[in-house]
């Protein structure tokens, strides 16, 4: 058996160019850019409850760091260092090497440093700390929506949803669509480069990724911003063909797990934002709209302007 | 039952004047010092590997900051912001509660801002990431004694681990005894004011805080120092006069769970050192001394010059 010191050295420990120093000492050294902003956030993923213990150890690496990754994007930060902690059953060396691999994977896909870490015995869960960088003053906020304001989602919210409704056999989704759905459930791509180009340009007042649903965390945008929101059941992006419409929607508004964007934009930035969606070769759909002073309601119009039952509202990990 | 965004809200946010942005957006956002490098690092707490599951949360809440704020000190950082990710079993608000009351109250000992988290259910564990600063190039490395520099620790090793063998039943303490002990295991004193004068007087060259056992941490220095150690019995704090004398040497060399700093220093800051104790009302013990080059041997000497075994050298996760 390795000690818990030469698991982390052979497997955890890679060149770390962005720090002052990396692993093998109490801390991490990192030098902060002059007139950045650190951009710090924190996830935990415990078996069980965000994946299933069979998980593919290297896609599960890789979403260990791309959650977090992902709230470095939704606050239009450069993602530069990470911190892993990791619980384990098991010390099997197979399972830790296809688990790292996916790590540095994305690490290295969004210039993120590994600099620290910690490695203990028990159930599995992994935590990762990410710490990004934004110009002073420019970061994307929850709070910073206003009444008016164009309500964007990117990507393809839901799929991801509709993956693990497959994976749970809920559901039995035809196999190219089950191979798309839960490849974006395991293997997400955070959209830095989106949240980057949000930020610099000047095109967003307000993001967030979509994590817990994207009603519930456009909800939490409005609420931040004492606002209400409207979310167009026509302008949504449209359900995949060959998976039941009723479920494909619920995953859509509910789902979460999607890593996609939600951000609020003047009305006058629809012209750049579909040029931007054209260079970063990814849909950018306009979806709703921020309305009035408000407590962060957000109403789901139907086609013919009605308003509709928005059902879960999204993931609460202690709510009913 | 509370949702987790309540249950956050009510227990893990409160006023972070030390951040530009707080808990309850993707990310905080922090200011970090002109000058100053970032220390980072992370630890995490696994029920039934690092603590009981009956463990007294408010003690548990302190511990699980202060194990991170001590390798903070480790460094002569100034503790300044932290993350907490926590999986818990069942959202019983009074354990919450004083859980949280635990965390704040190291907190606020240690001058650190509580900046962002994340929740989830699951199995018991318990994760913070804790970020300093420190003047650029002035941290206390493992990497930086020098041969003939003296070995020093602080306060009194092994009573934690003492603590810990009378809380499993392998030994009864006295009821005094018991006491500090179990107090010393359960709510630890980072060594935050010894880290940052050792650093500002530039007292030490090198330190490392007492987590995995004396011996296998001044070989963690002697290692990264590529020197070897070697430790006087003689010079050992004296161990506690009504517990086994076999069992309190090997609880102080190898018992880990200590959070004292052990660190190399020049022999003539011996004076300085002396007069540091007395100020910080804190005992510091000359205990050996790093020899010529090596490859992180540790020898213990006996009270005639002999070589003893050093017995069992410390924790490791995943070793024999």
């Amino acid at each position: 058996m390795s000690s818990e010191f030469e698991l982390i050295d052979r497997h955890f420990v890679r060149p770390t160019p962005q720090a002052v120093l990396g692993p093998g000492d109490d801390c991490a050294l990192l030098r902060p850019s002059p007139g950045m902003e650190l951009a710090a956030t924190t996830d935990m993923l415990v078996a069980g409850t965000h994946f299933f213990a069979d998980t593919d150890p290297f896609q599960l690496g890789w979403k260990t760091l791309a959650v977090n990754v992902s709230d470095l994007a939704a606050m239009g930060a450069r993602p530069r260092w990470a911190l892993l902690a990791g619980s384990l059953p098991e010390a099997g060396e197979a399972w830790i090497g296809a688990f790292s691999r996916g790590i540095f994977a994305c690490a290295g896909r969004y210039g993120v440093d590994l600099v620290g870490g910690d490695m203990a015995r028990g159930p599995l869960n992994l935590c990762v700390t990410a710490l990004g960088e934004v110009p002073a003053g420019e970061a994307l906020r929850r709070d910073g929506a206003r009444a008016g304001d164009d309500v964007w989602v990117s990507g393809r919210p839901g799929l991801a949803a509709l993956g693990l409704a497959h994976l749970q056999g809920r559901i039995a989704l035809p196999d190219d669509l089950a191979a798309s759905c839960v490849g974006l459930l395991q293997k997400p791509f955070p959209r830095v480069e989106l949240g980057m180009a949000l930020r610099q340009r000047k095109l967003a007042r307000s993001a967030i990724d979509v994590s817990d649903g994207l009603l519930a965390d456009i909800g939490h945008i409005a609420e931040r911003s004492a606002l209400d929101a409207e979310i167009f059941v026509a302008r949504l992006p449209p359900p995949p063909e060959n998976a039941d419409a009723g479920l494909a929607r619920e995953c859509q508004l509910a789902g979460g797990d999607d890593y996609e964007l939600a951000f609020s934009a003047a009305a006058e930035k629809r012209g750049e934002l579909s040029a931007l969606a054209a260079e970063l070769d990814l849909p950018l759909w306009r979806i709703g709209r921020f309305a009035a002073a408000g407590r962060g309601e957000v109403r789901l119009i139907g086609e013919r302007g009605e308003p509709l039952a928005a059902g879960a509202k999204g993931f609460d990990h202690f709510g009913q």
